[in-house]
């Protein structure tokens, strides 16, 4: 078991891009999602995982997390995910002493593009890159979850 | 991913206790349960289990089972369920040519004894152990995220 804390943000421009440690395309979907955990089902390269996570408390949350065969991970996405699949690039980027994920999304959430940052502690201070746009960590809307459900595509008055 | 093939019994008397191969306590509790897929974890003497399993198609579901640390099972079965625990002593017992697993249900569900097999064809045919009752694998009641729900100790005109 882990508490996860992460901080998610928009991102101003492709700046990032100078700083690019590795590239993965990455699939996830939802199997189930009630009011005190969901579970995900993510395959990332050529590599299946289970991620169990615990209600949202502040930006800490329980997250347990198992590799599993990619035929697994790849047969549940196709037969047990109750939502959309997420289907994203994931850029892991070197900047001022921490790695962000820089997610660029395709299919219904096209255009979208989001920076992650996990960090030791709740108040653990941080440098902010150049290119990082609004801190997006309390709204739902950017959950991954959420987006599965309610894609980029769909929403009104985009921010991203 | 394996396709389970079980079918349960009710259990007449217990012949089967001279039968015994072993006996292990078992905990388990459901993290989700949805139309299409039920999310369980078992601690099992001291082994912890995280299994996804398919909707029930006749007496066939897929399934997915993992091996987890038994202290992540013991703290999602003590932090995540959505259910009751289910607490029950697994007794396997070789009988007429298969190993049965007959359980002994305590906690709310005291009283119920039930017996499983596991088959390699839908269709194969088996001897029945003389401490055999009805079957029930057909009876919603009996499924283990169903006794968890809607424990024995609540149900009127109780048959085992």
């Amino acid at each position: 078991m882990a508490t996860e804390i992460e901080r998610k943000f928009l991102v101003r421009h492709d700046g990032w891009r100078k700083q690019l440690l590795s590239t993965t395309h990455l699939m996830q979907g939802y199997l189930a999602s009630t009011p005190t955990l969901t579970v995900r089902v993510r395959l990332e390269g050529d590599q299946g995982r289970l991620t169990i996570k615990g209600a949202t408390q502040g930006i800490s949350r329980s997250e347990y997390e198992y590799p599993i065969p990619p035929e697994d991970a790849q047969r549940m996405l196709d037969e047990l995910a109750e939502t959309a699949i997420i289907d994203k690039t994931r850029h892991r980027v070197r900047c001022c002493g921490h790695v962000w994920e820089v997610d660029l999304f395709a299919g219904d959430n096209e255009g979208l593009v989001l920076a992650e940052v996990e960090l030791g502690a709740e108040d653990e201070d941080f440098e902010r890159p150049s290119w990082l746009g609004d801190e997006v960590s309390d709204d739902p809307r950017y959950y991954n979850a959420n987006l599965a459900r309610h894609p980029f595509k769909d929403w009104s008055g985009r921010q991203a």
